[in-house]
């Protein structure tokens, strides 16, 4: 079986110097069956207008980019997911409260946004393989990639003899969350390995979500411990939204960076949803970002 | 709610010198909803089967040009879209009657088509806005991108300074529509902005359809003034069209065009219609370019 | 009417040296109308997650070849069809039995796969024009592509002026088809024009498939002859394929290759099929290469 459904958003961006205008549609295709003994399989990935925007290089957005296509089989076993997968931790924890109509595409003058800086497979492109398994309260993941080779070619990013791996747990009581996660980055020569511990925590108060992490960078990881914090508040139909995240890295002289994001969601109510966010971060010369606009489910 | 529809066409093309063939198919995707408040919101775009084919460069057709993806919220406000828009005046006229089953995929040896001239947002990429209102009788459009920039990375006509904005208005009486357009695109450089007024008209005589278009280039144009008029009759299954557009330039020594097209279409019904249409210009040394095929509607 | 389909798979792959993964998912959408005289019309192409794998260059598959699309209208006349159509002996006799979850994707390390090596058209994206017809026991296929180029520019091997042409027949009795073809490509200097003859066959005994054929290359073709045979049995679940194919070169002093694929189906039910499958060939210094994953149809 096919099935589609969609989303789409529109509105304004604000780089710290110029207000753009920015949209997106897009529609995802779900794929499902299931074998004579019961194991369910599906893949799903996604189509979209393909236009450059405030967000891309103006005209040149890839369509190989980002339809985030993976192809799964499940069952008594767990989950196996292969195709373009997240870092285990990622698939656990996932990434703080995003702010504005624009989510996770839209950050600080300097890139930084919602999402935690996980160490591997974090909107790469590259074929990775996925296990995931759930008893009761314990959730575990392990993601690896192939020795292929690592990274975007599109993007300049590809590495031809790195290899990714990463495990995470979660255990869930009541409204809260706790997790452990590793990620490795095997690259050529071992003195550019790098490697990644996060901790996260998610809980629930009432109307109130709340996600906090701490990793601590390995090897040669350039990055020494990172920590961040959401909140999202929901009254009524309004959601009020707000991170913040710092880095500090391991080369001397080199400043730690913060960055936060403060938002607002009004629920329209039919899939559609006006967001306002503002993000910023404290890298000298650079000014608060903002974006404006509906985003919508289909 | 996500809807699907599709068209395709397939038949040969004469270029001049050669017969070749063509043949497209694509799939739009209708996304839409509506809020608890009544504003209806949506978006649409298209996918095509992508190859090369005589009216693009062989096998290097890009599946970024040409989906025309937009996303819209309407109200009582009237209705504003993002995206791939046109200009305000070409999303009140339209262009002339198209001739043949390539429709303006394929014109004379020198490219003119059944398009009107319109001096922005046609057939770009660009990302704009456009506003929309309709109030009985009379019909207003306003358009504009934003600074980010204008034109199409990908065809290598992106300009980083240039703005486009447009305005129009429509009023219909019984079978006639009468309206008046603006457009003008800022560039760098004041001396090199552009404008152009155009006078547009619309009737129905019967089973006759005509459109014409009067168009005074101003500011740095090269276009001094343009005019087309065109022409369509059904008779039964049969609709005979034709069109013929002329241009003059501002500068002197350049030869004014004139052009037009022939052509008719047949109905063979359940969505299915055979179409033939010529084309030529006045240019020396060019010679009349033909397309013969079926152009379907799924 | 737009209707949807969908495939996937996912597994492991051995190139002779490293394992690595491979998935893919997609959408097929299939077009289909009639006109009020009785003829049927419609169009296919698909859409796919773009991502690179091992089979293709990391990161950068395209998303413009393969997607097969193609528009078509049939009556009693037969069925024209145009766009990314095969050669007509492909269309009578296809390839041979495949093996291994990749399909005709995953060949040996030399890149000998099931396809039966037709000298035109044969995953090509040119624009090409077929028809076919069928009376009671006969099948005739005729294609050609039009003089606008032959190949793939993305794949740096368009000619500007060659010109393919194919014709085929088969005759079917009972569970036996026989079939002969013929292909010609016209390419610039007619010392450079190359042709091949196919005698193909195609038979059932009980729970076995059989497919055999022979070819003989003329003009400038380097095959001097090729032939193949594939066999695929069915026990309850279970099928069980294999292929071996020879071809002979004309040039003196170059050897003649023989490869060869083993593979085994488990059908899984509801669409799913465990497949695994080796291939080589008798190169000097080449490995076998293997591949076993499952595959989808939605």
């Amino acid at each position: 079986e096919v099935k589609l459904s969609g989303d789409g958003r529109m509105g304004v961006v604000y780089d710290g110097a110029d207000w753009n205008f920015s949209s997106r549609a897009r529609v995802a295709f779900t794929l499902s069956g299931t074998t004579d003994s019961g194991l369910e399989f599906g893949a799903s990935f996604k189509t979209s207008d393909i236009r450059g925007d405030a967000a891309g290089a103006d005209g040149l957005e890839d369509p190989r980019a980002g339809n985030r296509g993976t192809v799964f089989i499940s069952g008594a076993f767990g989950k196996l997911t292969m195709g373009d997968v997240a870092s285990a931790p990622e698939e656990l924890f996932g990434d703080l409260a995003d702010v504005g109509y624009m989510g996770d595409d839209w950050g600080t003058a300097n890139g930084g946004t919602n999402d935690i800086p996980y160490l591997t497979l974090d909107n790469e492109t590259t074929s990775g393989l996925m296990y995931t398994y759930s008893a009761g309260s314990f959730s575990v993941a392990a993601a690896m990639t192939d020795g292929n080779g690592y990274g975007s070619a599109l993007q300049g990013t590809f590495e031809a003899d790195t290899q990714a791996y990463s495990v995470a747990a979660a255990y869930t009581f009541g409204n809260y969350t706790v997790g452990l996660g590793y990620e490795q980055l095997d690259r050529t020569g071992s003195v550019l390995d790098m490697s990644q511990t996060e901790l996260a925590g998610i809980a629930k108060f009432g109307n109130t979500d709340v996600k906090a992490y701490y990793a601590i960078g390995g090897d040669a990881n350039p990055v020494d411990d990172a920590v961040g914090l959401s909140v999202a508040s929901t009254f009524n139909a309004i959601t009020v939204k707000g991170y913040v995240q710092n880095v500090d890295y391991v080369a001397a002289g080199v400043d730690s960076v913060t960055w936060y994001g403060l938002g607002a969601d009004y629920d329209l109510g039919g899939g559609a949803i006006l967001a306002a966010g503002v993000q910023d971060d404290d890298i000298n010369g650079s000014d608060p970002t903002a974006n404006v606009g509906v985003k919508f489910k289909f």
